[in-house]
């Protein structure tokens, strides 16, 4: 059902310094930036590698508010991973395979993510504490 | 430098239950299941996708005792995503490269990690709370 790991989303506080620490120590590139107005939060996208599956990336979400979810996370624990984001081929199936298995999704349908993937989220209480979330990319 | 992301390592109270959960729920397999007493975890892989860079993995850690560090990060957190691992060709020039930014190494030497990697952390205060790990994998 997954065909990789997708993105690893972190949560900061200033978006345009996290970027440039991630491309000045890591060596890693902004293919994206984006504002998700329903996710509430300035975003960037750093390709860690590409492969025949899709390609992986840091995703470096900065609250609009906070009031946001990202800004509610960043005042309860601070900075620091936020959730993981696993690559499906189809997103469809995943939610209806994982919501059939008791698992609680947050999102009953896909909504739109970064790059025009579609997305959702899946109850990080009935994951083990991880907030989890499908991409299915948009087509190459 | 960073090849791919290698791995999301979560802490889990029960390593077999978060297992169990895993395989059920999103189809993933058991590669690897091993105790590493020098960080104080019962762990196991669970490959997500496996590419010419090498695999991508969910590791569930599962704390020897309360005092190990996974165990300290559950008393204060609990259940969730503990830090990342990105694959790395030659660990020891990244270490040098990324201790030459002024990013504080936890570990200054390579140590034994998960299926006969070398792997060292990086400390998560100077990378935005980001507890973070790199993997060079054992030769194939």
């Amino acid at each position: 059902m997954l065909t990789r790991i997708d993105h690893v989303g972190i949560a900061c506080r200033n978006l345009a310094a996290a970027t440039a620490f991630y491309e000045a120590t890591f060596g890693l590139t902004v293919v994206s930036r984006e504002t998700n107005t329903e996710q509430g939060v300035n975003e960037a996208m750093l390709v860690v590698a590409d492969s025949a599956a899709g390609a992986s990336y840091v995703q470096l979400l900065e609250p609009l508010g906070p009031g946001t979810p990202v800004g509610r996370f960043l005042e309860r624990r601070g900075e620091g991973i936020h959730h993981v984001g696993y690559g499906v081929a189809d997103i469809d199936a995943a939610l209806a395979a994982i919501g059939a298995t008791g698992v609680r999704l947050l999102d009953s349908r896909p909504r739109h993510g970064s790059m025009g993937a579609s997305i959702a989220f899946l109850h990080p209480a009935d994951i083990g504490g991880v907030l989890t979330e499908l991409v299915q990319p948009a087509a190459r």
